[in-house]
């Protein structure tokens, strides 16, 4: 039986409060030179303090050894197995640009790239033009209708885009046309069964179409589509927890995936205060607040060891605002690690803590990587920690007569 | 979805290397004189400077509690879920005897066994006859045909045999003629199916001509056999994780059991010394070796407590070799525990070190059962290892966008 199977009938509304503060990459690995990672470099005494009186552990979010991406990642926190509940790419790309994908549209991962005069792909980047001429070209193909399909199109990044078809009786079960490989012409996309020949009807002419407007803009002489996928649905959270959920996340990416698990998306800025401030004046009207920090992360990502620790001490001077609020429950967690010296998303698990009254605190007196090691929460799958926090909320009746 | 179905789609071929070191039987009980298990008594400085570079923790093979036999052992360390991927009896006991096992064969264990003048059976194990005694008598039985099938029959130990029925239209989907008690009769074998008709009868034929040719050879004048079964496909090594996997293992149980996964099997002596001058010698023609040493579950089953310490003390003196080779991963494991004070293999949770660039290292220095418990791995079903091992060989891509 799934987590949210579980918790579904045994969870009740209460006015308790539950702040979910969600440190991207939080977790990292020691620099030679000091033995100390990141967290354990910072100067974080809020954390600590909070360390002290909650309760402490490590976390793996899909499973030991395995890389989160954000989406896996972001789905455990909120208590969802991120290996059932998978999303498409073309959906996942789409939420992440904040397009307002509806139940029955399809989307797709698009890629501009070079074609030469016999068809061969030669570049499946088109030289990864700028985003500013990836936009460009958008707008030649934004906006289409094929049989009664409209077609958006809006850039991602560079050379990538995303198509979104709206219409009726489409299907996401259709081939790719770009086979990851170069050298190869672009495929047609194929129906994977009957119900889909309409759909791949429609995103032939679209690819046609594309390569007629395209003809003249070298490199992006062409277009390479994949993961065709629709919205996913998801048990919503309000549903399975009877929580009355709000997010407050400044990337598309985070409000696209708390919109998937039926949370209300705050305004908000872009710095770690606007974060917190967002959280003080929407306090009073909801009982769970999903904060998501993304500074830590992009400086992992980026190698940048000194500017991680400094996001996390802006952090962590940043927390007692929340602390003075009051929350119930309180925890501090990560969607992954991201180590500077890896430059990139790792498998390492991520120190967690949880904050309340009723927690049975350990003797862990500090929120790093080895203390969370020696904490009361253990080595725990991310899944758990939703339910965990619902429990010490007291939002979850006893399990069984 | 298991964890084979998991890493498929996101291992990647690279140069790094593994060094996968399986010292059977190696976790123990305290001896009550000292406090202290076998490993814990063992000087193993070269195990322990590897434990405080790398990261240490306990693993159960099967689950807590169940003590596994050496097949699910090794198969949980190769990454294989030893509950899903099942070996039968027959089909065990011939890679055992490194019987080459073809696809159509169906093998069944054997037992030499005493019956009386009215065929109930007195003793299932024929006075448990030398080694010598069974050899003779299985070449008595060995190489008969019956309708169009060949049957093999190669000496295991003492009373017990493999017979391998080797043909068109064989079905393992027979019961065994042995209930495992005596004082009744021997079992007629019955097809469970209808496709199974063929091979029941000429099972049947068989035990009548043994019936025959062993009157004379009391106590062992008849055959008991059980566990019909083929040999099982696994997915390999190679598709699942995309290395070139060596197996260096002078049994032949474990050279099978590496030769199911899809490894290939080197050459090698039966020495601790031998093992790891093959690993030296072929180091430069994979990316992945499974070093079996077995002497330390001998000693463990034969009760010698002293002599798994000097084992264990002589596989730390070739450590260094092994080191020096600078392999990118070092993982070093048990099959199951083997307390020489339970004179068996054990339920108990297995030593288990990994060390690698990327393995945030934990406090532990001591490679021993007390240790590992406070290590960073924690306490990890065995089937994790191999993730973590592709892992920190950044041999694993993300999960998920």
């Amino acid at each position: 039986m799934s987590t949210l199977d579980l918790i579904k009938p045994i969870s009740v509304s209460s006015p308790s409060k539950i702040v979910f503060l969600v440190i991207d990459g939080v977790g990292g690995l020691p620099d030679p030179a000091t033995g100390k990672t990141e967290l354990e470099t910072a100067r974080t005494p809020n954390l600590d303090k909070l360390a002290a009186a909650g309760i402490c552990g490590l976390s793996d979010l899909v499973s030991p050894g395995i890389t989160p991406g954000s989406a896996p990642g972001h789905l455990a926190l909120f208590g969802y197995d991120p290996v059932s509940f998978a999303i498409g790419r073309g959906a996942l790309e789409a939420i992440g640009v904040d397009f307002d994908l509806q139940p029955g549209d399809v989307a797709v991962r698009g890629n501009f790239c070079t074609v030469d005069k016999d068809g061969l792909i030669t570049d499946r980047r088109a030289g990864r033009i700028s985003t500013e001429k990836g936009t460009e070209l958008c707008r030649l193909l934004d906006g289409q209708v094929i049989e009664n399909t409209r077609i958006f199109v809006q850039p991602v990044r560079e050379h990538r885009f995303i198509a979104v078809f709206r219409g009726d009786d489409l299907s996401p079960q259709v081939s790719d046309s770009d086979r990851q490989q170069e050298a190869v012409p672009v495929e047609d996309i194929a129906a994977s069964c009957p119900e889909a020949d309409r759909m791949a009807g429609i995103a032939n002419q679209f690819v046609a179409q594309a390569k007629t407007v395209l003809a003249g803009h070298l490199p992006a002489n062409m277009i390479l589509l994949r993961g065709f996928s629709r919205r996913p649905h998801f048990p919503a959270m309000g549903e399975v927890y009877k929580l009355t959920p709000a997010a407050i996340a400044s990337y598309p990416m985070y409000r696209g995936l708390a919109k998937l698990v039926g949370m209300e998306v705050l305004e908000t800025g872009a710095g770690i205060g606007d974060g917190f401030a967002t959280l003080e004046r929407n306090y009073g009207s909801y009982d769970f607040f999903f904060l998501h920090i993304k500074g830590a992360d992009s400086a992992g990502e980026d190698g940048d060891f000194d500017r991680k620790v400094a996001v996390l001490e802006k952090i962590d001077s940043s927390l007692p605002g929340l602390v003075s609020l009051q929350p119930d429950v309180i925890v501090v967690a990560g969607d992954h690690s991201t180590p500077a010296l890896l430059r990139a998303h790792s498998w390492h698990p991520v120190p967690v803590l949880l904050q309340s009254r009723w927690c049975r605190p350990d003797r862990i007196s500090e929120f790093s990587e080895s203390a969370c090691l020696a904490g009361g929460l253990g080595r725990l799958p991310a899944t758990q920690i939703m339910t965990l926090a619902m429990a010490n909320a007291l939002k979850l009746k006893k399990f069984g007569a």
